[in-house]
């Protein structure tokens, strides 16, 4: 088979990129380098701990070269999707235990924890904290404001005590939380209903120690490692449970609601089920993390089934296999009009990073559903979009296409997790449909 | 959550299995009773060798059962399919090993070979020969007709000589030829240019033996692994390759062409392109093999998701996580349709399966061209959608559908090996549509 030579482009190449890129293209440029790493390299038929250790070290590698930081935030927003989309191509693993380090982990301190608890966000950026997001439990993975884990509220010593109460009740699925495989995380954002003198006041998200110096987990909490999974195996999710942890009153998020000093409870938000959809509001981000990578593993399948079309030769004419498959019209309808719908999910994604971008506390409650509805309708869009690129890549590139190096099964089992996170597309689109 | 209790069936449910299974009841519910034994609990996260010793011992105990037989095309065809079924529900590497060895590698040497190779047939049913076929080279996967590799006749030494010219002839994905991490196969039905005194003969099968007594390849035989792949990795797939291997003149398998004792060649087919598909026959009953073994993992992926709708509970009318999922009809329009589609290819292979048994030699050619559409057609109904079911069941399972032992993303790669084994829909349809 001859040599790759794409025919010269009868358009501007850097001109096209800059319009699917979007922002920050001499970020982007810098990650894509990163794939000429070895620690980029992939690897495949290793052992499950090796597999979890070396996302860890690609995401340690990731946050020495300052790609992306939980400032962004406040500073970049449109950043912390860049390296989502830029790391989606390169390895599943790392990047999912990134968008919970960053986002749903980090996004959730800084904004929903106060002055006191700014200091653990520098932890995050250099990874001496690495953080879980402890939301789902498993009872209760389609109806999380039922979720049964407590948090009450101790006068006395003015400390919360953290308890799972049954079985269902353990956080499930909680990335970077590891256990044999994976030492990984220390702290936790818990979520739990807050009982503060008898009276449920609502979900709070607590900021909880979950390991110590020494990597062993704090007294009272039990971690459990989930298995082997259809991809994503670097990812180390386990199952937490918390047998009457106490924390500290600074523990809790503070920026809504409060215990002070005198131990006395307050919030700014009435409603129990408005304070827990402003705990969970970092999901949102985490759709649009969830679109990006995603739409980074989409061009990675459509990239690679593409070139191998065009230099996997079939027979042509003569009857010798001198012709490439991608000269038959059944293969080009078969991708091309995946690359199409690419481009243009490429495109919703930047209307609504964009709107995302621009929202704050002070965007009026209409204009901050419309951003709501454009996080939660692009991801089930994308994601289902990544499922049918790579098993279509998968299919058109034949046996070629079921070799794990040629990376169609990772990107098949990677949008399938990007299905499933953060909510199916029926819990989606219900919050876009219905605010 | 409460223990699983269906209702009762409002129809007689034994008389709805014995529809859908068609025939050989009573060793079908032999073959189901496998599912209990030890061996054939399922196992995740283990080694590649590991994989590949455990789908070879499951293989060694069907063949001890006697639940299927080469000598089955001869007496009781139904059954070979019957096994594939209910082996595709248990387990997709033992089962892709198992239709190699019983029917691409059987089935060829019991119907291209003649009276000097039936004492190999013992030994396939007896494992003590376990066989590959070595059809597909590297570069020809899409235009077998074309391959490379030759079986010259040396008038001398009345030998055949097996050579592969160059890296795009190597057998490329031979199931059961392994190398370091499975030392399983010790014969080989190779296919080859017959190359006599200088004219190219066209396509022929040759029996070869690849490994000694000591499990090491014979001289001149080179093996390699393919390595890690989307699943089915207790199937030890390889890259096979001779420099100049000599095998005696009965290695041919001779039932259409032969050299005789005197060192003349002599075939009942005047047609090159002719005595291709003649001697690539037993494809055809592969196409049924695949189509029966991804009818077996629809109906488990089926079978999981709705059982695991019909307990896991979610928000009900009241609030609380008190209603299965399968009481609200998004989950039931995902499934039902898949079910009622899979008892639809389910009677469809019935028919297929039905022609394919009853046909023969004596079988006129419009009559046989039927029979040929209709196993081409029905291979990759079947395979997308076993890959559409597996898909989707793991989606509507959520978090629990990705997880491994719940076997849905085996079920996605169980189907996507289908969908590509023996041809892929163009390959295949072409046949059905041509001929």
């Amino acid at each position: 088979m001859a040599p790759y030579a794409p025919p010269p482009a009868y358009f501007k190449v850097e001109e096209l990129k800059r319009v699917f890129d979007h922002d920050n293209f001499d970020k982007r440029d810098a990650f894509r380098a990163l794939a000429d790493e070895p620690l980029f390299v992939p690897r495949h038929n290793v052992s499950l701990s090796y597999e979890r250790e070396l996302a860890l070290d690609r995401l340690k590698r990731v946050s020495e070269t300052k790609m992306i930081s939980v400032f962004d935030f406040e500073k970049n927003p449109l950043n912390v999707m860049a390296a989502h989309e830029l790391a989606g191509m390169l390895d599943p693993s790392f990047t999912t235990k990134m968008t919970v380090q960053y986002n749903l982990f980090g996004g959730t301190v800084l904004k929903l924890g106060t002055s006191r608890h700014r200091k653990y966000l520098h932890g995050v950026d250099d990874m001496s904290v690495i953080g879980c997001f402890a939301l789902t439990e498993l009872g209760y993975g389609n109806n999380a404001v039922e979720m049964e884990t407590t948090a009450i509220w101790d006068p006395k010593t003015k400390e919360f005590i953290i308890n799972t109460p049954s079985v269902i009740a353990q956080k499930y699925w909680i990335t970077n939380v590891g256990d044999w495989s994976a030492v990984h995380a220390n702290y936790a954002v818990v979520f739990a209903q807050l009982i503060f003198e008898g009276t449920n006041e609502g979900i709070h998200a607590f900021l909880v120690r979950i390991r110590d110096e020494s990597g062993a987990p704090c007294p009272g909490v039990s971690i459990h490692d989930m298995g082997k999974k259809m991809d994503c195996n670097g990812v180390d999710n386990g199952k937490l449970a918390f047998e009457h942890v106490r924390c500290p009153r600074e523990a809790l998020l503070n920026r809504w609601s409060d215990v002070d000093e005198q131990g006395r409870f307050k919030s700014t938000i009435t409603n129990r089920r408005a304070r827990f959809l402003k705990v969970a509001d970092q999901l949102l981000a985490g759709r649009l993390c969830i679109a990006s990578m995603i739409l980074g593993s989409a061009k990675s399948s459509l990239g690679i089934a593409l070139r191998f079309s065009a230099t996997r030769e079939t027979v042509g004419e003569s009857g010798k296999s001198d012709t490439p498959i991608l000269a038959y019209q059944l293969q080009q309808l078969a991708l091309v009009p995946l690359l199409a719908r690419t481009a243009f999910l490429n495109c919703g994604l930047h209307v609504a990073k964009r709107a995302w971008s621009k929202a704050g506390p002070e965007t009026p409650p209409l204009e901050y559903a419309e951003v709501v509805r454009l996080c939660c309708a692009i991801k089930p869009l994308v994601t289902w979009h990544g499922e049918r690129c790579a098993s279509v890549a998968r299919e058109r590139c034949g046996g070629q296409g079921y070799l794990s190096v040629n990376r169609m099964a990772q990107n098949v089992g990677f949008s399938h997790a990007g299905i499933t996170a953060e909510g199916t597309f029926v819990q989606v689109h219900y919050p876009a449909g219905a605010d």
